[in-house]
């Protein structure tokens, strides 16, 4: 079979603007201290092409613009919805308030592994992702819906954030894939 | 329901000599130049964590030990196998000699859509990561045995490659899942 490379062109994405007005996953991702902008920008990418509805930044999360971020972002974070609070348990009431499924991406006691979510696509979700060193906060935590853990077999004690965050998104994301192929 | 986050030791992560000896899935990550440093990290730091056999660094990719990788990689540069080949299309030919399945993550036409890849779980696979601005190139392209691409709805044409790789990579392990759980 010929598996001809396709042009920036064929790709079709979508501008700018028909981002902004095109209908969002009703997914957003929480960003609970995250040291690396190279990992926020990078973050920020994965939510623009799965078409997630915003990033809420926490505590020490920067900010965009920043140039640092942007070599990771490339424009992402032009396009994507982002709101910054100082308190991450603040945005998780705020969204828990607006009936958000809120689950944070970490190992824990009861921990529902990736393979094994079930997403419901009459609800929204939101996932945090937590700080390099220390993830998710403990008392975050205890606020949350429920927790993902992603099935780990080598050495290290966890994967990168930004890889963690695209492997969640994808999973949770191919559960509404069907909105964009209507 | 109580999520209390699990301490590093009940993680129990396996040594690197318990790596070094379990059974690993059958699926081999080739890198047909990439460039970040960090990039080459991250994914050795996923390859460890889903335990693939096996790396192979292609062209302009940089191997281990180096500074800069390491901060991504963490110690995932030494626990797993990897080789280097200078030319991309001599590590395909030997992969396909040895039987396996190999795989460019591109965008190109005749690409199957992750969400719709089947894993024969009888077979090896070898999936191709490649440059971060050029990807994959078309020579290598037209000698493999089939492509994957993640579906994308957003303003820019693809996802940092360590998060792609991430992506596929847990894509296919699930498949091999049983292999650890049994």
């Amino acid at each position: 079979m010929d598996f001809r490379k396709l042009s920036i062109k064929e790709l079709n994405r979508i501008s700018v603007e028909e981002f902004k007005q095109s209908e969002k996953l009703p997914l957003t991702v929480i960003l609970d201290n995250i040291r690396s902008l190279h990992n926020i920008g990078s973050v920020f990418r994965t939510a623009d092409a799965f078409r997630l509805e915003r990033i809420i930044l926490c505590g020490i999360t920067a900010c965009p613009p920043h140039a640092e971020m942007h070599k990771t972002a490339l424009g992402a974070e032009f396009t994507m919805e982002w709101e910054y609070y100082a308190d991450t348990c603040e945005a998780v009431k705020k969204l828990q308030a607006e009936n958000y499924k809120v689950l944070a991406i970490e190992q824990c006691e009861h921990s529902v592994m990736l393979n094994e979510i079930y997403i419901d696509t009459h609800e929204k979700y939101a996932v945090i992702l937590g700080n390099e060193v220390k993830g998710v906060r403990q008392e975050v935590i205890d606020m949350c819906d429920g927790c993902i853990e992603i099935p780990q077999f080598g050495t290290k004690h966890s994967l990168n954030v930004s890889v963690a965050g695209g492997i969640v998104l994808w999973e949770i994301s191919k559960s509404y894939l069907s909105i964009f192929n209507k």
